[in-house]
């Protein structure tokens, strides 16, 4: 059965082409965003200005093709697309963690943001690391690939033609 | 625009009622469960096998009200459901980091496993430190409360009436 959604607001980036972006919130150290929530979901907002970060779902809004294997940014052989974190995914939903600076309104002013300008945000959670940061972690095929985030931007590959 | 997504697969657990589960993986440890990914979706999973841990983002499938302010589980206290894990969200997805054991065809075994039996799954994402593992980080409300995560079981406060 399908799942219906409705973006909650936008997040606005000064990403506007989906080439030679950061390709992951580590890769975008510094980089400043907004969100601008629905006024209509201004009161679900209340309480999470004490948190420092916060984990966003995200419509990968420009991904309208799907492929269950790709090549990643990071590497230059095929995955599996559930192995990364590219946007042409089955269900294009993204998932960014953020600095969180501060609300005005149904303003948020976050920081290290790696999306592109106008996407559709499906979801906030507060990031907790009781919750979110497992121990003794092993991360496969990235394993040797990953430190390469910090430098590398996007190209085309994953653009809707 | 209203978002439309199709399950990729279905969580299995021991949790068939909404009402005595863990409510977070860390409150979860040792529980284990398994994922049917739909045979149609198998090539997605090469190479996954390589990570200790995943991403679940999943349907809250048994959550069908939504409020914008909540008293979570860990608290006595309303706060907005975005500063929440709350499963009565405005787009009801929820997120689970559990550990991956094994991979068997398209059958997935996981420990740690929070979520209802017969969770629809929505994406499977690789969980990496190096993307996902902010530093510095404040919790707000649950500062003080989420020690509770480990021992505090879920009752029927956001249950479908």
């Amino acid at each position: 059965m399908a799942i219906k959604l409705n973006p909650i607001g936008l997040i606005r980036t000064p990403f506007k082409q989906p080439i030679g972006m950061p390709i992951q919130p580590s890769g975008a150290k510094g980089v400043k965003g907004t969100i601008e929530i629905e006024p209509e979901y201004s009161d679900g907002l209340k309480d999470l200005k004490g948190f420092s970060h916060i984990i966003l779902l995200y419509h990968f809004h420009k991904s309208t093709k799907c492929a269950l294997t790709v090549t990643p940014f990071l590497d230059s052989e095929k995955h599996g697309v559930f192995a990364t974190r590219a946007p042409n995914r089955p269900n294009p939903v993204g998932l960014s963690i953020v600095k969180l600076l501060k609300i005005e309104s149904n303003i948020l002013y976050i920081e290290n943001i790696d999306t592109l300008d106008e996407t559709p945000l499906i979801d906030i959670k507060p990031y907790v690391p009781e919750f979110d940061r497992p121990s003794r972690v092993k991360t496969g095929w990235l394993e040797t690939k990953k430190g390469n985030v910090f430098l590398k931007k996007s190209d085309d590959r994953f653009r809707s033609k």
